[in-house]
This record gives C-alpha cells, sequence and structure tokens, in this order.
C-alpha cells in the first residue's frame, strides 16, 4: 500500500514552512545577481590560512582526540577560552556556566526544546530574528510584541506585554537583525528591572555584539543582570540566557556558537543536546580554540570593523545618492544589516519581483512580523558585497524604486 | 524575583532525561579504567593525515567557501558520492533523496520532530538503540515493542505490533546496537511487505553496515524496497527512511551523517533542519568529500574490518575463557557490539558496581528496553580498546562474574 507521505507528517510541520530567506538565496546565486538578501560574512575575511595551520597542528597533535566523539558540553578549553573571552566584556562566569552548540540556531532550537510548551508565550520585539521564529514555532510558541525604534525595543511597551505571562523574552540588544539598531543603556536597565518584577527570564541573542563601527561599547544585558545581583565569582546564577557565535568572528561555516546561562539552564540543555546531536564537532572545536589562542580573535575583530564599517558607509552614501525621497532607513552603529522603510502605499515583495529582474536582491520585512506588519520594510545586508558592488547594487535599486514611484529615471 | 528554573521547563523535558551511558562514560574516562561501555571506533584507525591533507587542499583552494555558510540539503559534490557509495550496495538513488545531518543522532531527531505527534506510537526491536529512544521520547513518543532473537526483530511477532497502528518501524538491520544481531534475509522480505501492507513506513538504521567480519553482505531494507517497486532509476519514492554515517567509516568527531528518503521526506526534512542548525558544517563536509574521494572509503573500511574483526575474536576467546558457565553472548558477524545474557536471578546494574570498583566498565541492559526487561543483560564494546586491553578488561570482568556466582576465582 503505497501511502503519501503528507499526511504522516506531525501537526507540527504545518507551522514550520521553509524560510523565506533562505529559499530566496537559492534565487540569488546567479553570479550576476547583486544580492544583499543574505547575512553572509565577507569571505574576503575569513581567516583561511591561521585555519590551515591550525588544523595542522590539531591534526598532527591531537588527531585522535579531534576526530573522536566529544562531551555533549563542549570541548573544556574552548569553554574556558569562551569564560576568558567574555569576561573580557564583563561577563564573569565559570565554564560550568558554557555549553558549546553547532551555530545559534542550535542554541534557540534547544531553547524551544527545553522551555516551551505547546501554546505558550513568548516575548519578542517586533520586527525580530526569523530564525528564532523559525524554530519556535515548531514547539508550538505563540508571540506577544513590543515594538522597535532607534533605540531598540520600546521599554515602555514591555510592561503590558508581560502582563501577559510569557514565558521569556528575546531580546537582540547589539545592532539587531533585521534592523539594525541598537538597545539604548537606560533600556537595558529597565529590561532586567522589568523581567526581574514579573520574574520572567531573558534569552539575549547576541551574535554582533563585537562589530561596531562608531560609538562606545554598551554593556551586555546578561553583564547588567550579573553585576545588579553581585553574584561576587561564583557561576552566574542570573535570569538571562545569553547567545553568541564564532560565525561573524571567525566563520559561520564550522556551525560554532555558545550559550552562557545558569547551570542548571545548561544541564538541561546538555540533556537535550545529546538527544538533538550528541555533541558539536570535536574537529571544529579544537581548530577554533587553536585558531582563538594568544588574542587572534581581538586581532581579526579589527579587521572586520574596518572592512564592514566602509562597506556600511558606502552603503549608506549609496542610498543617499541613489534612493527617492520618502524612503527612509536606519543608521546602524554595527552589525550586518540596515532596514528601509518605503512610503505606506508601497509593498516591498512587490519590489523585489521587480528588483530581481534588475539583478539585486534585499529581504522584504514581512516575515520579520510575527504578528503581521511591515509590508513596507525591506532588510539590506551590506557585509557580503564588496564595495564597488554595493554601490552598483545600491544604484540597481534606487531605479526600481523610482520608478515604482512613478518617476523613472535614466542613469 | 529570583524564580527557579525548574517549573519552567518544558514537559517535554521530563521524559528526556541524561543518557545513561553517556553519563556512565564520564565515569570511565579515567586512565586505568578498561571500558566496554562507550561505543567509540579505535583511535589507531582513524586516517589523520589524510585528513590534514584535506584540510590543506581545501583551505588553499576552496577556503571561502569551506568557510562560509551553506545550504540546508548538504554540500552537493557530497551528496553525489553518497549517492555513488549507495549505488555499489544496489541502493540507487538521486541527490534529491540524500540530506546531509550533523550525526545520525541529528537524523533521528528530525525524524521525531517531523513525524512523531504527541501519544504517537513507534515500532521498535527491544531492545533498541538508546538514542532514538532519547531523540523520540522528547516528542511524546510511545513504544510498541518486538522481541530480538539471533536473526533480529522477530518479524513472527510484527504483524501483531502493526495492528497497533504505529507511525513507523524503526530496524536496524546490521550488527545492531545493543545486541550486535543481523536481520536475516528472510525476514528483510517478510519485514517491507508487512509495512506495505499496513502501510506503515520504516526508519532503517545502517551505522555499521559495512562493518562485516564474515558471513555474506546481506542487502538493505531500502534496497529491497526499491528493487521490489522497480522506480527504474529516477529518485527512490519508496516506504523506507535509511540512515548512514562516517562515524564508524571515517571519524565520528566531525558529526556527519546522511538520510536517504523520498523527496517529499526530504523537503520536509529540510525545513525541520533549517530551524535545527541551519545546515552541517561546510567544512567539515568538504574535507570527507576530499578525504572519501579515489575510494579511499573502501581501502579504510578493508583495514577497520581487520582491526575490529581481530578485537571481536580476542573478545570471544577471553570471554569462552574467563566468564562463568550460565553467561551467554552473541557472536556478532560485524559491528562494534555483542551483547551478554546472565542468568535471570542477577542483575546487571549490580554487576557494573563491582566491576567499577576492579576497573572495568560495560553497559547495563535494562535502558535499551523501552518497554522494560533486560535486567540481566549487558552490552560490550570490541572496538574501542586494543587486544591486550580486551583480555586483561575480559579477565577482570570473568572475576567479578565469578564472584557474583558465589565462586570467588584467584587468577
Amino acid at each position: 500500500m503505497r501511502t503519501p507521505w503528507d499526511h504522516r507528517f506531525a501537526q507540527r510541520t504545518q507551522k514550520m514552512g521553509s524560510s523565506a530567506i533562505r529559499e530566496l538565496l537559492k534565487f540569488t546565486e546567479q553570479a550576476d545577481v547583486i544580492s544583499f538578501a543574505g547575512g553572509m560574512p565577507a569571505p574576503d575575511v575569513f581567516p583561511t590560512e591561521e585555519f590551515r595551520e591550525a588544523c595542522n597542528v590539531v591534526l598532527k597533535d591531537f588527531g585522535a582526540q579531534a576526530l573522536q566523539y566529544g562531551t555533549t558540553e563542549g570541548y573544556r578549553p574552548l569553554r574556558e577560552l569562551i569564560t576568558r573571552h567574555s569576561a573580557r566584556y564583563g561577563i564573569i562566569v565559570t565554564p560550568d556556566n558554557v555549553l558549546i552548540t553547532s551555530g545559534s540556531q542550535q542554541a534557540l532550537d534547544l531553547l524551544g526544546k527545553i522551555l516551551i510548551n505547546p501554546g505558550d508565550r513568548i516575548l519578542v520585539e517586533s520586527p525580530t530574528y526569523l530564525g528564532a521564529l523559525q524554530a519556535w514555532s515548531a514547539y508550538g510558541a505563540e508571540y506577544v510584541t513590543v515594538p522597535m525604534d532607534e533605540n531598540g525595543m520600546v521599554t515602555d511597551a514591555l510592561e503590558e506585554a508581560l502582563r501577559s505571562g510569557p514565558k521569556f523574552i528575546y531580546v537582540l540588544p547589539n545592532f539587531q537583525n533585521p534592523t539594525g539598531m541598537t538597545l539604548s543603556f537606560d533600556r537595558r536597565q529597565k529590561l532586567i528591572e522589568l523581567a526581574d518584577r514579573y520574574g520572567v527570564p531573558i534569552v539575549e541573542d547576541d551574535p554582533y555584539g563585537q562589530l561596531r563601527y562608531e560609538g562606545e561599547h554598551l554593556p551586555s544585558v546578561v553583564m547588567l543582570d550579573g553585576q545588579y545581583r553581585d553574584e561576587g565569582g561564583a557561576s552566574y546564577q542570573g535570569n538571562v540566557i545569553y547567545l553568541s557565535t564564532f560565525s561573524k568572528i571567525l566563520s559561520p561555516g564550522i556551525r560554532l556558537a555558545w550559550v552562557v546561562a545558569p547551570p542548571e539552564v545548561i544541564r538541561k540543555l546538555v540533556q537535550a543536546k545529546q538527544g538533538a546531536d550528541l555533541h558539536t564537532s570535536s574537529f571544529s572545536q579544537m581548530v577554533a580554540n587553536e585558531v582563538s589562542k594568544g588574542g587572534f580573535i581581538d586581532r581579526h575583530v579589527k579587521l572586520i570593523r574596518q572592512v564592514y564599517g566602509e562597506r556600511r558607509d558606502v552603503m549608506l552614501a549609496a542610498m543617499d545618492g541613489y534612493f527617492p525621497p520618502g524612503v527612509d532607513w536606519t543608521h546602524p552603529d554595527g552589525g550586518l544589516f540596515l532596514w528601509a522603510t518605503l512610503p505606506e502605499n508601497m509593498n516591498s515583495a512587490e519590489v523585489l519581483k521587480i528588483a530581481l529582474e534588475q539583478k539585486v536582491a534585499f529581504v522584504p520585512g514581512t516575515p520579520f512580523y510575527p504578528t503581521g506588519g511591515g509590508h513596507n520594510t525591506m532588510r539590506i545586508n551590506f557585509s557580503n558585497a564588496s564595495p564597488e558592488k554595493i554601490q552598483q547594487g545600491i544604484s540597481r535599486l534606487g531605479r526600481v524604486l523610482y520608478e515604482k514611484f512613478g518617476q523613472p529615471i535614466n542613469y
């Protein structure tokens, strides 16, 4: 009896769907398309030579360990490196607070698995990171949203949202994906206070924190929470689960990230990770640890800041020159993305159709809004394309926008 | 308000628990313990030099691709290599039938995610692979079991179990973990017939298929199913989802495995994998592809067969010499494990306590039985320890068993 698979799939798969962005990325793989759609680092800044040297060292000296099964928690020296790295940003934790994951996407998935019962509400920024929605919807999450403005999550709207009893608050405080916005210092403190008052934990997602091109570094939410609690050097026991990653400072291709959380949360995540993939590649962990030794990450981040900062500036200048009046966009202090808003009567998904014909791509904003909205918004990446391609692509996109505004321009 | 985390964890975490085996493995990390508890390959046979050369080639020639984000489906040349590899074992599929996963454990997790609604019954062998139970219990799976004998799953008991309406059948036909048993050819055909008649799909888990030390290779269930359907060279559209892995033929540390399934199942798995970890390490995939080129796997598997075959023989001979009468054990034709059965009135968990004092470890059988049983059984690994350690460890274990039998022996 040949049975169709369709009716065999679990109910939760109805909410899974494919990421609009990843489907779009396939479209933009043609060589002549200039894509601002993905969130990819510039391959120019990958430390391939350092990786090559590290692979040689690891396989010559520790080959048997690198190719063998490892512990679910992660390679101990790498977890120790992460505690030292974190301490330099004021995040005082012990290796018991650290779990290595197969990219931050896995951390989001495991958090969904250990925290979300079907029907639980998650409090998110609107717009927010699509990958989190994708991970959590599979566990039956519902969403309650707080709007964003130029200072990040509008904490004045937070208390009302907290009254609906969310399971946790999800926040991307630095150069948020998708908007590029940064949560102000005052709002960080307000967020911690309110979360504490309502007894709701915070998941702080910080993939870009080190990629700041102007302004002063702001303390992370987990650091402020730890300080506020004054744990006195023991393992962190607070209210915040903090995520960061090697994807934007070394390489996304190796799929390596980490969670900082209270030990009892780490223990539960370890149980979930055992069932999910046993452990993250021993080899990747040992190579990343070898590459990172001797302060390499700090030196390398300086290079990334310089390259991406220039690209951001080139893009902002090009948008000033090529975009029609009536279009607004953010001026992010760091990260990979900026966020453009078209007039209310325009639809960015329609703009994309014409843009693809003109061989330029971006991501329409709607999928980032879990409870609707954003039809006239677009996420634009500035890290991946070269400055020349950025100028060319923004010029193409400007032409498309002028055409949609009813004023075709020849240049 | 400092809220304890305990009551925040999702209901499904109550069924998750930590793997008894992985907890035990921590215990056995002391250098003087001879451990037959894990399922680890022998580090002696890791192709570290070939990995080192492959890393150099990949990072020199394709560094920008290896360190960048990749597609969720997996690196296309590796998927093509897997179709060629499969074809040599009669499994005729196209790259549309193949998904790369972060180890087979992730394949089990993703299958749970796309197939299991809470309360769904999964038909499994009893005993069966613990990692599958761990992955699926988190999705609310219940289990209906079919016993094992020296020819694998007892297919005469299958029809009654199928009448309970299971979501799918999970089978490890070759050198099963934990028993080392192999499903006979006749039973493979019977399994396919019955699954087809009842319209229930089969998940075939085959991590050890190539590691046969004696006897003739038996065709895989997915191959027999494809042949039976006579698809004529197009993509496989049948009733079986087939899992295999690089863990036992190259390295478990790189976390690299694959699923073969009908394209509509692969598409759904891809959606689930997007939310779970975006994709498997581009770098690991490209390095494994480079290592595997030019028939390396076939040459390497010959070496593994020789080394593990010898260890199996040493262990069987040692057990003949050192184990008391009344203990039975399997004689597996391949794989990593054998399975010992003590007299009914003995408890293997109690034996383990004394064994650990005597610095030798194995895994008690109970956790492998999803619906109870197996108190007097034990899983013993023969791939990891050297022949000398195997003799020494089995001698220690024999002494413990004699002591439990009330006949302490001095030798």
